[in-house]
């Protein structure tokens, strides 16, 4: 089996960039929606995504910096046809199809990608409602960031086929896809979408457990959290931990500069997730969600999408 | 009070380091060591000391890459003027003395850098032994990596002047400095402290309170242990959570490569600090002390420093 027609379920910030990045790299793909209203919300992210791959094809055309992600050979990309991937770009925004109709949309899908809302009661009953829908060969695959696909696997009704496959924000730089099945996963439908994954220009990681977390999570939570306790704790402010961080690692960030690129809301929800917040007012981790929330999030300081964080931007 | 002459305890990797480097950059320095066998062990570490510097600086004076530590503006490091830097490494290098006299070695110190073992005990006993040697102005300041100031203040007869100024492994190039005070450490003497780390050429990070493991292992022991985490529970190899690391991050090392930097003897050494790594076999860091042990240390492979660890290396 080959992977050629392509399903992506939703289009959020990252449903809109997978299916863009897959019909870009010359898959046929379908976006399944649940309204017509979500296929207005859904447009304008396409519009944009194709001005952005316009913009960046154009600027690497010219000489300047080359997204990995847009690219045949990130290692070599003065070898790329850029006339010849503007046109892709055209042909993945003309060609991408939009949908209500679940059943037409994944008739003859060989992938799903499920990129639905961090819901896990929502995608199971998702799934148990496609699952009838789906041809036998069809894999699905879930972005989802935090939840364990053996958590979602039987509503799947097909367990073997079911993996998942996640994505970095703006997957035609940062192209990183991780990949993760569970115990009933068929090698071969993970070594299919670990493919899919490096033809759609991405580089595949491979886990070869499931983890809470996958790999990026596992890492960087801790060492957020670290960052952010010796700020609360009044050990040292942002810009020395950060400094002390890139001279002690050669990083080009520290943990607060990643913290504004990840987003303090996002900072101020995994905090939300310790139970300890909402019954120890001492504790680290609720006095971190009080000054996330007073002195940032509502201040409207979320990071680097809103031009300050820990840090103003511009 | 100016700080002029600096007194260093102890000649091992770090003590041999601190004191050439405080000497490079004009100080008085004397080294006190227990006995003629610990100057006989010093003096080839100032001597190896002493061709690196040489080496760095004429590489530097042909244009070649330069080190932060040795240059008065590393910002604009062509602004250097190499004859007179290579002039005060051999001055730094015949001004260095030697003793076994401990009366002697502090008699007229304005800072005496402490850089014995790791050992708490032994700390205090020599501090509650120097203590009556001292001249009122001296500021006693310990390199120690893992304890904190508060437990050996009272000891040094003079908690306000004491203090930790905890440097890097190679401190010519990774020119960092930690300066952590304890409750009772005098503003003044941090201040002077900080000023004398700046001078010597690092770059100082305050630390407003005391903190265990400082910035740079309160950040990094985190990350490091969840590496190994996944490694131990078989999630992915090495290599992928270094990729993955890198590419998330932007950064130019991964947690293992960072390991093998560190040494998978301190890794382990850490590990072993764990109570359930001795009580349950099952843990996460017994099982990662027995991987270390088995597959690295027992093979020799220590990291970088024996040429492989978790990577080999030329």
């Amino acid at each position: 089996m080959v992977i050629k027609n392509v399903t992506v379920i939703g289009g959020g910030v990252l449903g809109s960039q997978i299916a863009y990045q897959s019909a870009y790299k010359g898959f046929t793909v379908t976006i399944y929606l649940r309204s017509d209203a979500s296929i207005q919300r859904t447009q304008p992210k396409l519009d944009r995504l194709h001005r952005i791959y316009l913009e960046e094809l154009n600027k690497a055309k010219n000489g300047g910096p080359v997204c990995d992600g847009l690219v045949p050979d990130p290692q070599n990309p003065a070898s790329a046809d850029y006339d010849a991937l503007l046109a892709q770009a055209e042909a993945a925004y003309t060609g991408l199809r939009l949908t209500t109709d679940l059943a037409e949309a994944v008739q003859d899908a060989d992938l799903v990608v499920e990129a639905m809302a961090e819901n896990l009661q929502q995608k199971l009953d998702f799934f148990a409602q496609m699952a009838p829908l789906l041809p036998e060969k069809t894999i699905v695959a879930t972005n989802s960031s935090t939840l364990l696909p053996s958590a979602m696997a039987d509503s799947t009704g097909r367990p073997e086929k079911f993996l998942a496959l996640h994505f970095a924000n703006n997957i035609w730089k940062q192209n990183i896809a991780e990949i993760m099945g569970h115990d009933r996963t068929d090698p071969a439908a993970y070594d299919l979408v670990a493919q899919f994954a490096e033809d759609i220009g991405m580089v595949p990681m491979k886990l070869r457990k499931e983890k809470a977390g996958y790999i990026i999570n596992s890492l960087l939570v801790p060492l957020l959290s670290a960052a952010q306790g010796l700020l609360v704790d009044g050990i040292a402010d942002p810009a020395t931990i950060d400094k002390t961080w890139m001279m002690a690692t050669c990083a080009p960030l520290g943990p607060f500069r990643l913290l504004d690129i990840v987003g303090l809301t996002t900072a101020y929800n995994v905090v939300m997730n310790h139970e300890d917040t909402h019954t120890d007012p001492t504790c680290m981790h609720a006095r971190l969600a009080k000054l996330l929330k007073e002195e940032y999030i509502d201040k409207g300081k979320l990071g680097v999408i809103t031009g300050e964080g820990f840090y103003k931007y511009q």
